[in-house]
Formats: C-alpha cells, sequence, structure tokens
C-alpha cells in the first residue's frame, strides 16, 4: 500500500499531475505538507486523478504526513555524496523490491530546493532515480511518476518472502537503542544509518529477522546489565 | 542512441517537460512531426533541457522522423486488445531490453488521441506503460518519462564499489566477538548464522562496510568496557 507525500510542492501543475499518476498507478493515499500552490488550479491537470485532490490529506508537518506507515523512503536529486551517510541512496528498483509489499510512504521535496537534511533524517532510506550526473534533476512529477512505476511493476508479481511490521519495528527500535549506547557523539549517525539499512536490505525472511532480533535484543540487555 | 519522436503534441507544458527529460536522460535526437501548440511557450517548461527545444527536428510526417534509426517503437495506452496483433505490446522493460543498444526511435502521440492505427502500422513495435486497467491513460510526457527512464538504466553500467575482503573479515570477527559476549547457550548460534549473513548480504559498497564496522566495534568495546 502506497502513500505519497508531497512536502510544500509550488506547482499547480506538478500536483495535478500527481493527483492524476496516484490515480493510474492504484495509490492508496495522498498527503501534501503546507502546499504552496492553489489546489484548486491543480485540479485543471489531474484529469482522472480528480478525485486524489479532494480527498488528499493537508497536514502541517512531515511527521504528521508519516504517521501509520511501516517505512518511509524520501527522495532526492542528490544521492552518494563522498561520506555522508544520509546520502547513501537505493534505486527506485531496490526500493520497490525491498519495500512494495508494505506500507511505503514516499516522500517528494520542492521543485526549488527538494527536501531539508532534516526531513530527510525524518525518513528510513533514501531514493536516488539514476539520470545523466549531468543533469539529474528531474522535474517533481515526473519523478513520482517513476517511483509509482517501479512499484506498480513490483505490485504486478509479488513474490518475495514477507517480513513482519512487527520485525521491521523491532529491529529498528533495538538497533537505535543499541546506538544509544554506545555512540560517543552525533558523529555516530552515520553508523546507526548504515547498520539498520543494511539489516532491513538484507533480511530475507521472518525467521532471519527474528534470528537478528534476538542478536539485538540480547546485546541490549548485556549493555544495561553492563551499567547497573 | 535515442530519437524521441512527438506526433502532433498539443501541450506546452508537456512539449517543455519532455525537453527536460531528454536532458536528464541524455537523449540524442528530438523529432516533433506538426506541432499543435508553441515551441517558445514549452521552453517555459524546460528548465535545463532548452536545447534540446531549439535543435528539435520539425518534421511534416511520421515517415520523416523514422529515417535512419535501426527500429522504430509505437506508445499506446491501449494494449492486447483481443484478437488485435497490431496492438500486441511489449513492456517499456522488454523494450530497452530488447533494443536499447541499437538506434531506437521512440514514438509518442497526441494528447488527445495517441497515434492513429496508420501511424502503430508504421512502427516495428508497439510499447505498453503497464497500469491499473482502471485508467491506464498517462499523460504525454510522464509516459515519456517512463520509457526514457527504462532504457537509461539499462544504458547505465552498474558499477558498484565492491566490499574489501578485509572489511569483510572485519565483520564476521566483530560479530562473533559480540556473540561470545551475549550469547546464553549454543542454541544461540543461530543468532550470530543469520546476522553474519544478513549483513554480508545487505551490505552495498565499502564505504557501508565501514561503518558498519565501527558499529559493531564500538559495541564490543562497550562491552567489555574498553576506551578507545
Amino acid at each position: 500500500m502506497i502513500r505519497v507525500v508531497l512536502v510544500e510542492p509550488e506547482g499547480e501543475y506538478n500536483v495535478g499531475f500527481i493527483a492524476r499518476l496516484c490515480r493510474n498507478f492504484d495509490v492508496k493515499e495522498l498527503y501534501i505538507v503546507r502546499p504552496k500552490c492553489d489546489l484548486e488550479q491543480a485540479k485543471n491537470f489531474s484529469a482522472k486523478g480528480l478525485e486524489y485532490l479532494s480527498k488528499a490529506k493537508i497536514v502541517n508537518n512531515l511527521n504528521e504526513a508519516l504517521q501509520g506507515v511501516d517505512v518511509s523512503l524520501s527522495t532526492s536529486s542528490i544521492a552518494d555524496s563522498q561520506g555522508d551517510m544520509l546520502r547513501k541512496s537505493v534505486t527506485p528498483e531496490e526500493a520497490a523490491k525491498a519495500f512494495g509489499d508494505r506500507h511505503v510512504a514516499l516522500v517528494f521535496g520542492r521543485e526549488s530546493v527538494g527536501l531539508t537534511r532534516e526531513e530527510i533524517e525524518m525518513t528510513d532510506f533514501l531514493v536516488h532515480i539514476p539520470a545523466t550526473p549531468d543533469y539529474p534533476v528531474l522535474n517533481l512529477s515526473h519523478a513520482v511518476g517513476i517511483l509509482l512505476y517501479e512499484f506498480w511493476k513490483l505490485r504486478r508479481k509479488e513474490t518475495r518472502p514477507k517480513v513482519s511490521q512487527d520485525s521491521v519495528m523491532l529491529i529498528e527500535k533495538y538497533v537505535r537503542t543499541v546506538y544509544e549506547h554506545v555512540k560517543r557523539s552525533e558523529g555516530d549517525l552515520d553508523m546507526y544509518v548504515a547498520l539498520r539499512r543494511v539489516l532491513l536490505r538484507g533480511i530475507q525472511d521472518e525467521e532471519e529477522a527474528r534470528a537478528v532480533i534476538r542478536f539485538l535484543r540480547k546485546t541490549y540487555m548485556r549493555l544495561i546489565h553492563e551499567e547497573e
């Protein structure tokens, strides 16, 4: 199940086209954080996606827009900056393969400046659409279309064994708590980001997830014990 | 080498967005058959794809636009109509895999009525972008974006930096040592096996490996009360 989240979209035509794309690719939810354009005007570009603009959830911040999803993916035309773990990105294909069967929030930034670093940090993964390094900046609605298309392709042929939402949340919880005990400074954040991403990417089934959770929990208990 | 061919495009914004997409995905040629919109207006939507509008070849019929290519693919939101061979379509993925290394013309029809039967007959294959049967009609420029994205994925060589043998051995070493500190019985061995397998499967490059190794090492240090 897919939720499209637009953060402060500025162009009526983009919002309208995105509503149409939501209908084309059977998106379940459209959230808009602090729209900076006229949603009435946007309807002129939404064709048979009109309904999505009428029922879109307008919220005041990204946090609200991420409530209730299993995993959130932010998008950026900048990726893999040297030594910047936060910017380490996955491709739309990898994202669809890993999370296509979950309740996923796809988060898209402003046409002008994209998402802030803080907004990207609020999401679980960063997705980058491969394009020419010479000019990789896609127009907003076209980036949305390509991501929805990749997720749609996967939803047509469901294969991958499921990892439960509970397990995903437990893994995120224990990686975070262990991290809180071993970090020396905020500069260590990249360790946490990297380990969580690697685990969610690498785990193939529920049995494996359970074994990893036991490992993390025992490590956490041991760390707490050491502190007593 | 890709040639984008637009037949009687009607919307300035679509033509502008398509010029931008041509730049994003390094298209070589843009042909426009009998444009029905103002190409000057289109420039407002082309961003850094402006050059493509200036050098676009304006021709009088589709036949001219197909001169010199190895293979031509027409696109349609209608596909696989019963018993209509003309409408038998391939997916963007299949098209890219089959013709990605040839000189290909991707032909797109009018926003209003698409391509005529005659125009489709002039091309070698028909491509249909999978979308909800309920409303599979994509906006023109978004269909172009998805096709160009599929061809670009194939053209770009997937050269991920490999993870070094040193890092692999360090990961195994630290997972093992942390495990030795947290295990309660030999029955816990599966935790160790699972975590090591998941990490080695999930890690994508050296930088990510280094971050995970730092996480494991700091955890190990905390467990044995040592300061780094």
